[in-house]
């Protein structure tokens, strides 16, 4: 039926199937990525050349939802309007609730199976409702990833466990959930991320399993969630032997065709993982990757190198009968279905549509508050008293991935103004700044306790697999820094923030006198309960400023 | 004719006249400040219950245009919206333009008056129609202080000058430009605050001048800002025995009415500096402070303590008498008068008036750009090849006063990128990461050289008098620690951000090998300027990304 179509109208119909990347910022300077994000002059004449779909990053609550009123007003089309909203649209845009990562949940799971079900369902609605309300249709979860190589450095604690089961209970349940508040799922990523070792936003990862395992461990969460009805898969930028030989899953015919569509039976849209991480860009330029993708099955290309260019390759390929006209039908009904079950955030909703101040309700702040509580795990005694006295000296030690325009480490974040009200002076150590090691380079590397100061240390750890970051974390020697201050008598405390793996890792070599506490969350609230048991405080951290300043 | 009023009427009027403080996010979690910034539900009653003005902070310009909006609906009366945006509506919120401080006009000023005049006046427009367009109606500027003395630790760049020809010259020019766009302005802080030594929000400074200098030097600039029309006066919370023995001017009748209203002849709008400053406070409570500034001759009452304690004890000072009902007559009336000149937003003005990627002008961007230009000072060679290679180790040193939600270090900040680009390390100094230097306590304390690495060392500062600092910032002693890189033939250049004063005393005892640039401003703009010279680079810095990554 498309045959006919001239050019301007087949290069249209593609380009719905395009997601392009864009800031949650208003304006072109605020980008935090301009090297990926879109500045509006671009964006608004793609959005006017019929691209389909925006995946956004950066911004508040607030502006993520002016932002999408802008590009749905710039295309004249109804627009996929995505993000990466894992961990609950706190997770990227302040403002809205961010939730514990899934792999508390699986932990709790192991205990209480059916209050982590439950939960995991609320966490999905609480996702879906206030995307929607942020002007989103489209949420890039859940991870249907099985995480059983703890040194997966990209996966991790957005999985939902480390056994099929667990995945498979927990990912049913989020996307139950999501699915109620009118706004599309996806499980990523396929045919299964969490048995890898490197990123694939670095490098092209490799699965060497044969077929009866994919089939027992890695696929089995992607059969449950497609008998659930979930909207949407994306694709992994993985090399699996064992389906191709030759080209990563995102590229494969047999894997995303032969195995998704005819064996799986999943008839919602393939939607491939960012093309632009270098797994998929250092080997094919952006028109073939997106040719090469659209070809193997996938109905929806994800951040290409180059938007035109990536139109321009599948309509060649259409054009030269190397694509088949039916894959532009098939994506293009499987993306009008896809829009026609979202539902829209209407005015009837809310007082006033464009006031996101009552974007939380009270079930979901006491849906963020217990996730945290339940996934607090604590080793060694709670102290009675006050870790420090106020002035006695003690160093709130805190390790954090990045200082400037942090998440997790806000100016008045509790991680600090807890511990400097029982006394603690707070020290950073971040990549930028001084470093706390007295020799980087030797392999008995410890603390430099000289540049610390006096008293007791605690010790803050924000520590997960953030992708990007290589081998980075693995070269700061925590644990041998923990037995240091356990030798010297100056370890107060120890609180990890995010991955288990680490926290097991340090926690197991603690003296049991020592207190230590985890939380897999690294937000405010997570911060903010740990440190009161810790310190023995009934102090929130939500009413108090660090100093009595009022302005900047 | 206000005395038969009942109980309700009378405090809903006084109400009107209370300023209270909220921020310019949505939700209360992402308060920056909850000891000052109202939460939502108080806000919303005293609104309901009449109160007639909000300074606000915090928030980028979408956010801030959705809480002028929010703040406007939950009050059944128009309401005064201010903020003290005296560098531009971007030096408080993110997304609109940032433009260089004030004291970087005087010094043009001295060179070519006209000129300084003319982007004076563009700089109020600029700043009024954005504030407008943010959904502001009050500016409160300019300051009309005349910097007159380098310790000053508050008003510093503030200032439109040091002598009150050049003050006079400037801040008439910038109310022209703010009076054409529909915002009102507000002349600050009478009488003035230019020639003290401490900071008013810490302790209470004394100003031991005769009238003769007063009139001289402090009175000049408002004298000449009654006379063009401005809407609005700040007092200033100062003890000046030639004015008043007993009380500072912000509480004393003889400054705000005998000379001010009297002598001076002011129609407009007195407001009152905030009353939770430490100055008022610590001797004054909330209730207390208000009444004696209203009694005085303030027409409104900006950030009292409690704004219902202000409300009750000014309704009790009139039922008893000790007010006269008159100054709420005046009061009232001035509030309606000042209320009828704003102009407001209209949809008419824009596509979408909430969509605010547009904000910038053209016309802004360039004003901002050649402010930086013009106003970028250097001594001593501009490096004709990049002062280091790339890969060659040197050492990016940049000292801020915080890292967390810095506004003027973004986490791509061309302070780091350009540097980064041309072979420098970045290394953050400021007060929560480990110290840079040797001794805290030694008089002769200078850089711990072996902590930072080898190489040559540019060194960045980012230093002007930010209020509540009290003595903090001269604690380090960069001027031993550049006299220390130089000895050591390790000092590749020297960039200061901010203090002019600072630059001079710094700059002074360079080598004259040295490249070394300042500049007024702090933003990205003077950080990408300053660094092309120094690196020779034609790099902008705003299209670059610090690393690969494109997620957090």
């Amino acid at each position: 039926m498309s045959e006919p179509l001239n050019d301007a109208e087949l290069r249209r119909r593609i380009a719905s199937l395009i997601v392009v990347r864009a800031s949650g910022h208003a304006g072109d300077r605020q980008r935090r990525y301009p090297r990926w994000e879109l500045p509006n002059q671009t964006l608004r004449r793609l959005l006017a050349d019929g691209v389909g779909g925006v995946i956004l990053l950066g911004g508040t609550a607030t502006e993520l939802h002016q932002r999408c009123r802008t590009l749905q007003r710039w295309a004249d089309h109804p627009l996929l309007l995505c993000a990466d909203v894992e961990e609950g649209v706190g997770q990227r845009f302040e403002g809205a609730t961010w939730l514990v990562p899934p792999m508390a949940l699986a932990r709790l799971h192991q205990r209480d199976p059916a209050r982590a079900v439950a939960l995991a369902e609320r966490y999905g609605r609480c996702t879906g409702r206030q995307a929607r309300r942020c002007g989103l249709n489209w949420v890039l979860g859940p991870v249907a990833d099985v995480n059983n190589n703890p040194a997966n450095p990209v996966i991790n604690v957005r999985a939902w466990g480390d056994t099929p089961a667990t995945v498979i209970a927990l990912t049913c349940a989020f996307q139950r959930g999501l699915q109620s508040t009118g706004v599309l799922g996806c499980a990523k990523h396929f045919p299964g991320h969490g048995d890898t070792a490197v990123d694939s936003h670095l490098q092209l990862p490799l699965l060497p399993h044969n077929r009866a395992r994919l089939d027992a461990v890695e696929l089995a969460p992607f059969r449950s969630l497609i008998a659930a009805g979930v909207d949407s898969v994306m694709t992994a930028h993985l090399q699996i032997p064992a389906l191709d030989a030759e080209r990563p899953a995102t590229l494969s015919s047999a894997t995303l065709t032969s195995l998704l569509r005819d064996e799986l039976e999943f008839r919602g849209l393939v939607v491939t993982d960012a093309l632009v991480m270098d797994a998929i860009s250092q080997r094919w330029g952006a028109g073939e990757a997106a040719r090469l993708a659209f070809a193997a099955g996938a109905d929806l290309i994800l951040m290409p190198g180059d938007a035109d260019a990536a139109i321009a390759a599948i309509a060649a390929g259409l054009r030269a009968g190397s694509l088949p006209w039916q894959r532009l039908d098939q994506a293009l009904d499987r993306r009008r279905q896809a829009l026609a079950r979202t539902q829209t955030f209407t005015a009837d909703d809310a007082e006033d549509p464009e006031d996101l101040s009552d974007l939380e309700l009270s079930e979901e702040r006491e849906l963020a508050t217990t996730l945290v509580a339940l996934s607090l795990e604590q080793r060694g005694p709670i102290a009675a008293q006050p870790l420090a006295a106020p002035g006695s000296g003690g160093i709130n030690l805190i390790r954090v991935d990045g200082v400037l325009s942090s998440s997790v480490l806000r100016a008045n974040a509790p991680a600090l103004t807890l511990p400097e009200q029982a006394g603690f002076r707070s020290l950073l150590c971040h990549p930028l700044g001084l470093s706390p090691w007295r020799s980087e380079q030797a392999s008995d590397a410890h603390l430099a306790l000289e540049r610390l100061g006096e008293g007791p240390v605690l010790v803050q750890l924000f520590l997960r697999g953030n992708p990007f970051r290589g081998e980075r974390d693995r070269s700061e020697p925590w644990g041998a820094a923990l037995q240091q201050l356990q030798r010297e008598g100056r370890l107060a405390g120890l609180v990890v923030y995010g991955c288990p793996y680490t926290w097991e890792r340090l926690s197991g070599q603690l003296d049991p006198a020592i207190p230590a506490l985890y939380s897999p969350g690294q937000m405010d609230d997570a911060q903010a309960l740990a440190l009161a048991q810790l310190l023995s405080s009934d102090r929130t951290g939500t009413g108090t400023d660090r100093n009595d300043g009022f302005t900047d």
